[in-house]
C-alpha cells in the first residue's frame, strides 16, 4: 500500500470515466472491512448523473469537485435495511438511538476509508467531503434517504488531473501518547505546531486573511463557535428527524 | 493491498512483541490520511503495559484480547491539542460542540482505517473493538483523557495465531445504490439475507440461542433496544462530562 506515502486530496479530475467494472470491484472489496456484528451498517449512493450533482452541489457550498467529479459517493450510516431485515423476520429492532447512530456511523467511515486507500492504490483521486454532516438534511432529500439513514460521508472521485504539493502532518510524537495521556504544555505546542506554522503557504494565509496567528484563521474564520453551534444543532435536528434520537 | 481480500479479524495472537519502529512506521504513515482543515483531530493512547491492559479489561467486557495482544490501541477524537494550540497563539476555540465531536470522531476513525490496512498488508492481525463507545468513561479514567477527548475505537494488535475463515457479506447490490435511495422490498430482503442466513454457522447459532430466526438472536440478545438505549444515554452523558455538548 505504498500510495498512502504519496495521497494527496484530488481535486481536478480528467474527463476519462470511471469504469463501472473497476468502481463496483473498489465497492466489493472495502466491504471486507470489519462491520459491527458483520451487519455492514452503511449504503453508498453512487451519482453520476449531472442533474443530480448539480442538486448536491449547494449542500457542499457548491465545491466544484461535486459536479466535475465523474463519480460522487455518499457514503451514509444505515439501521433501515438490518431493521426492515428484522421487521420480515419476526423481531422488533431497536436501533433508533443515538448509540446505534455512532455505530453505524463508524461501519460507514470505516468502509469509506478503506474505499479511499484502495481507489489511491487503483491510481484514482479522491477527494473527501467534511461539509457532508453540515447540511446534511439537503442531501437526504436529494438522495431520497429514509428513515434511520444519515449521511456521513462524502467523495468525489475520479482520474487525477493534478499533483499538488504533499501536504504536511503533525510530528508523530504529538498525536502519540504512552500508556496515558499526557496534556500539552506550552513548550509542546510550539515544538509541534512551529513547523506547520513557518510553511510559506500558511504564512500567506494568515497574511490574506489579516491575522496575526495560523490558529486564528482557524478559530476566527474557517471553523467558527458560532457556525460550530449552529451546525451542532442542524446535525442533532436531522439526527432527530431521520428517528436516531427516539429514546430521548 | 491485496490483504483487503483475505482479511479476518484476528483475536489470538503470537506472543512475538510488536517491534516499536514498525508501529511508529505504521502509525506515521496512517498520519497521511486526509483530515478536517488539516487538524488532525486524534490521538492515539498505546497500551503495552500488562497492568494498563487488565484496567482497560472490564470497559470492554473481559474480551481476551485486551490482555493477551502485544499492543492495545485506544484512538480518540481529540479536539483537546487544537484548542491548546488555539490559546497558545491568541485564538479563542470553539470546539465544545457535537460537530466538532463529529468533526473528530470522523478524522479518529478514518485515521484508524488506514492504520488497519497497513497493519495488515504488514502482516498483522488486528481485532477492532466496539465496545470503546459502550462504557467510554471508564476508558477515560484509565488512560486519563482531559476534556475534548472522547475514545471512539480500540485495536488489538499483534502477530496472528489463528486464520479464522473468511466471514460472508452481503451482495454488493444490497448496500449500493444508483442516484437515489431504493427502500428494501420483501423479496429484496430475502435475496440478500438468505444466503448469510443459510449459513451452517449462522444456523448453529440459531439453535443454541434457542430463537427461530438469525435477525431475532441480534435484536433480542446480542443488540438490544434496552441495552442500546441504557448505553445511548451513558455515551451522551460521558460526551457531555468531556465537554462536547457545552453548547447544549
Amino acid at each position: 500500500m505504498d500510495s498512502i506515502k504519496t495521497r494527496r486530496t484530488i481535486r481536478k479530475y480528467k474527463q476519462t470515466a470511471v469504469d463501472d467494472v473497476l468502481l463496483n470491484q473498489l465497492l466489493e472489496l472495502s466491504a471486507r472491512t470489519q462491520t459491527m456484528g458483520n451487519l455492514q451498517l452503511y449504503s453508498v449512493v453512487i451519482t453520476r448523473d449531472e442533474e443530480q450533482k448539480r442538486r448536491l452541489s449547494p449542500a457542499h457550498f457548491g465545491q466544484p469537485m461535486v459536479t466535475s467529479a465523474p463519480v460522487v459517493l455518499t457514503i451514509c450510516a444505515d439501521f433501515n435495511r438490518t431493521s426492515e431485515w428484522c421487521r420480515q423476520r419476526k423481531a422488533a429492532p431497536g436501533y433508533d438511538n443515538f448509540l446505534s447512530f455512532i455505530n453505524a456511523a463508524s461501519d460507514a467511515l470505516l468502509f469509506t476509508q478503506t474505499f479511499s486507500c484502495l481507489a489511491e492504490e487503483a491510481g484514482l483521486g479522491v477527494c473527501y467531503l467534511g461539509t457532508t454532516v453540515y447540511q446534511p438534511q439537503q442531501i437526504i432529500e436529494v438522495l431520497g434517504l429514509p428513515r434511520l439513514v444519515m449521511p456521513i460521508a462524502t467523495l468525489t472521485v475520479g482520474w487525477p488531473d493534478e499533483e499538488p504539493a504533499l501536504s504536511d502532518r503533525l510530528p508523530l510524537a504529538s498525536f502519540v501518547h504512552e500508556e496515558t495521556y499526557r496534556d500539552y504544555s506550552p513548550a509542546d505546542i510550539d515544538k509541534y505546531y512551529s513547523p506547520k506554522e513557518c510553511l510559506p503557504e500558511n504564512q500567506h494565509f494568515v497574511e490574506i486573511n489579516h491575522k496575526e496567528t495560523l490558529a486564528q484563521v482557524f478559530a476566527e474564520i474557517r471553523y467558527t463557535k458560532k457556525d460550530n453551534e449552529a451546525l451542532s444543532q442542524l446535525f442533532l435536528d436531522t439526527l432527530r428527524k431521520q428517528g436516531f434520537l427516539s429514546s430521548l
